[in-house]
Order: C-alpha cells, then structure tokens, then sequence
C-alpha cells in the first residue's frame, strides 16, 4: 500500500474524476506503477482508472505508448519532449479523459552532468492539450520516487480543477452573452 | 516504497534475473502496480526490469496485452484463461524472457457468489510456456493487493529457479550422455 499522503491526493482524484465524469490513466518510467499503486489503493477506483504504462525501457516506451524512437534518441529518454509524448501517448491508448506521465532519473545510478540523479519530468494530457513540468529532487532512490509520484497526482489534480473551472467560466459565460 | 517482504523479494527476483540473464515484465489488474513499484524499488532494476502494464479496465487488457475480447467475455475478467493470456502478452509485447500477471478482486466492491471478493489469479510466463495459479484471500482491499502481489514475486521466483535448474540438469545430462 501507497503512503498515506499518495493516498490522500489519489482519493481526491477520484472525488474529481467522478464528480467530473473522468476517466484517467497513467504512464509511469522512474516511478515503476507507485503513481497506479496509489491510484488503486482507493475503493472503486475501476470506475475512473482505466489503467497505466510502467515503461521502463525505451522500447516500452515506443512500443506500449507510442513515443517516437527518435524522440528518445534526439532528446534523451528523461526529457520534457518524451514525457509530453508518454502522457499524449498513454490517454490516447487507453482511451482516457485525463494522463499524467512522468520520467526521470531516481536514482543512484543513471545520472550524468547535463542529466543528475533527480531530474524528472511530468507531464499531463487533456484534450486541451499536454504541459509539462520539470523538477530536480535531491533524495535517495525511495525518496525521489515518492516525490515524483507525489508531484505527478498533484499535477493530475491542478489540470483537472483548472479545466473544469475554465469549462464552468466558459459555460457561464455562454449564457450570459 | 513496498513493504519490506515485498522489496526482500524483488531484490531476490534482481539477483536470479543478474544471475542468469533473464529480463522481466509484469501485467497487473488488482494489484494495480504494486509488483512494479516493488521491482523497481530496487536499484538497478532497469537492468531487467523491461516494464509492465496495469490493466485495470478490461480494453487495456485487449488494446496493451492483446487479450482476446472474446476470452473476456467468454471467462470474465478474473479467469484463469486471461491471467494466462496477460502473461503470454505482457512476456511478446515487452520481449521479455518471463513475465508474471495478476488478475482478481480486490474489494470491496466486485465480487460475486462465483467470483467472490479476493479471488485471483496468477500467471508467469517464460519460453517454456504459462503456468497458472488461484488463490482466494480473505482481507480488506489493501491485504488482498499485498497477498497478491506477494504471491505474484513468489511465483515469478519459482519459475526463474525451476527453469533454471532444470536447464542445468538437462545440460549436466547432456554432458554425461
């Protein structure tokens, strides 16, 4: 079982997906499933969670989610341009609403000078589009997977409340003209 | 991060993949991406540790393990004919030399009285072929996903060691003969 905070934010994101109509999925490299662990750790998540990609090496990368090998090969696989393609790839695949991706370095080897132990990339998918986040965690292997775990539902949450507050506006604002 | 029982095996699963040569992929339903999340809280795992599929919803098990619908619909989601076929898809569409997937329910909503509530089944995969097993828990949601990924560790084990040893025999036998 998740931690408890990963927990915490998971249920919110169930509360979201089904007070929103949602459907979400994941893919997951430095990660390793923590992000879905948390997600199904919560009663009833089979009617929002259509599931998740642990894609580990590159050709999980290209074959399950659909990156392009020379996405990988120009950028790297930890990179802004093959977190953006996982999340845009998994939502697509699995025929989901909402996904949130999330590549990085966890740690302790991998890390070079111009890519260090601890960067990591997130990304979130939305039929408006996909944004990515880039952050640098300082911790050991555990540490930096919670936390990229962690930020990733987080990220998931914002896109989801901002949409659907942006749609409410915009819905409203309809009405009004 | 796991437990502890389910790192110490995920460390032993490291050991016997390193030992031998051996890659793994894993394609989980109710557990939900607990056995990855344990296989890669170990480090180096991406060594042989190729990735895996949480499949939660039953088109993630036909669009990213190529289960047949028909299998679905004929046996349910929870058989031991879709674990087996899980195993088979995860091992093909990842390319790796042993596979393990998990389907059942975990609660506490799902069950049935011919498919109660922790049902689940087991199967790996390796070239040899796709053994399958059926356990039936008795604890809440988060006891069952920890029994089955437990479970699903031990299996994956058992079959590295088997293989392997009957490999040497057969290769002893062969020197003798």
């Amino acid at each position: 079982m998740a931690g408890e905070s990963l927990v915490a934010l998971a249920e919110r994101l169930g509360d979201l997906c089904r007070e929103h109509g949602l459907t979400a999925a994941t893919a997951e490299s430095c990660t390793g499933g923590l992000v879905a662990d948390a997600i199904t750790d919560v009663a009833g998540a089979s009617r929002y969670f259509l599931g998740g990609v642990v894609a580990y090496a590159d050709r999980a990368k290209t074959v399950q989610l659909g990156v392009g090998p020379e996405l990988i090969a120009s950028h790297g696989a930890v990179s802004a341009q093959v977190a953006r393609a996982m999340a845009a790839g998994v939502r697509e695949r699995f025929g989901a609403d909402v996904a949130v991706a999330v590549t990085g370095i966890a740690g302790p080897g991998g890390g070079s000078e111009a890519k260090p132990i601890g960067l990591t990339y997130i990304a979130v998918a939305d039929h408006d589009g996909v944004d990515v986040r880039r952050h640098l965690w300082s911790g050991d292997r555990a540490a930096n997977k919670l936390a990229s775990a962690t930020a990733a539902l987080e990220l998931l949450l914002e896109r989801i409340v901002t949409t659907a507050s942006a749609g409410a506006v915009g819905a409203s604002g309809g009405d009004e003209a």
